[in-house]
């Protein structure tokens, strides 16, 4: 008689790569570029988001899937007055989004109307990073106030992102935070990495995200693959 | 035949309490104060236990597990260099402390020779809250830039939470963040909760928060539980 290894974990990953398959084919099949956007709680995801919507409003049309562990709803809210198309996931506790999720959202979203989708992931700099669900890229937000030793502290995250911001530049007189210690953290985990320093709330630094945003969106979705 | 149901995720909370119990009876036994400390990444942990224990050295001496998702272990020894008993805890990975880990730590760590130590958990807004580490009270950093929406979005570290701590107050000009509607979240969930209002960095508030720290220390461990 053999005895039989039960690996939950690996399991629930392999279940979860064969969905987000599934998604990004339903993404694709839509012309719908679709962007994971991952950062710690109050890192300025939803902050960049409805400046990004508001700045590109009339050119390029953005959908956005807000989660949080909460039935609180304000920053699907904050987005849609801004002039997304937007809708709101509840984890109820989970710490992270899975493709099944996604899959159960974008299925109530409508696709064909939208140029670009957002999916601002749960608040959190750890478990995000190990599923995949089937967006065309991830966005990682770090903050000045958080500190310039996050890279060193939280590797997984910045190893897999295809592009950073640097967000409340606007802080940096106010806060300790050694923009070459910073980066030399990242450029060991993601040389060469694609960053964007910018503060949500002055504007500063917005410009170069909003060309390449609006870049991404014109791109036909193959090519991001 | 009747169908089995294996519910992991409950036999592994089990088996958690049960270490957590064990932890408590250690900690008790060596006269040891502990408190579970939790915050989003960059709230400030360190930089309240470091400035902590320089306060308070010759009173009561302070023990600092520092929990990171890598083999980064510059936190512990920032605290080593205030003057704490320091020791780094890697989780390769993994997104929260558990009972078992701080089992094989409080192992390794002179018991006898500390008044308070500081559980400093993985910087995490959901998964640690539903971790019991045995640890006597468990405290909460939020910090001013994070934004004044925290309690409503990560509802469940809110209550639990025996103390609240809100760090970066000297940030309040340069950010969005509204006292009484952060407050009245904070209520809703936690009613009373003892609060903390400060600034690690200009050092405005640690006051309170340092008698509050002495007295605990000098407390009978039993009046705690």
């Amino acid at each position: 008689m053999t005895v039989k290894t039960i690996q939950v974990a690996q399991n629930a990953l392999d279940a979860n790569r064969e969905i987000a398959v599934q998604n990004r084919a339903a993404l694709d099949s839509a012309g719908v570029v679709a962007v994971n956007l991952m950062a710690s709680p109050g890192a300025g995801k939803t902050s960049l988001i409805e400046r990004t919507v508001a700045e590109l409003k009339g050119q390029i049309r953005i959908g956005m899937i807000n989660s949080d562990t909460s039935p609180a709803a304000m920053d699907a809210e904050r987005a849609e007055r801004a002039g997304a198309v937007a809708v709101h996931l509840n984890t109820t506790g989970r710490c992270h989004l899975d493709a099944g999720m996604i899959r159960d959202t974008i299925a109530c979203l409508p696709l064909r109307e939208i140029d670009l989708l957002f999916v601002e992931n749960i608040g959190n700099l750890v478990c995000p990073a190990a599923w995949q669900l089937g967006t065309h890229l991830s966005v990682l937000i770090a903050s000045t106030p958080e500190g310039d030793d996050k890279p060193y502290k939280y590797p997984r995250m910045y190893s897999g992102a295809d592009a950073l911001v640097i967000n409340k530049i606007d802080l940096l007189p106010y806060v300790t935070f050694n923009l070459d210690y910073f980066r030399r953290g990242v450029e060991a985990l993601n040389r060469g990495l694609r960053t964007f320093p910018l503060s949500c709330r002055s504007g500063e630094g917005l410009d170069r995200w909003l060309d390449w945003i609006a870049f991404l969106a014109a791109r036909e979705t193959a090519v991001l693959q």
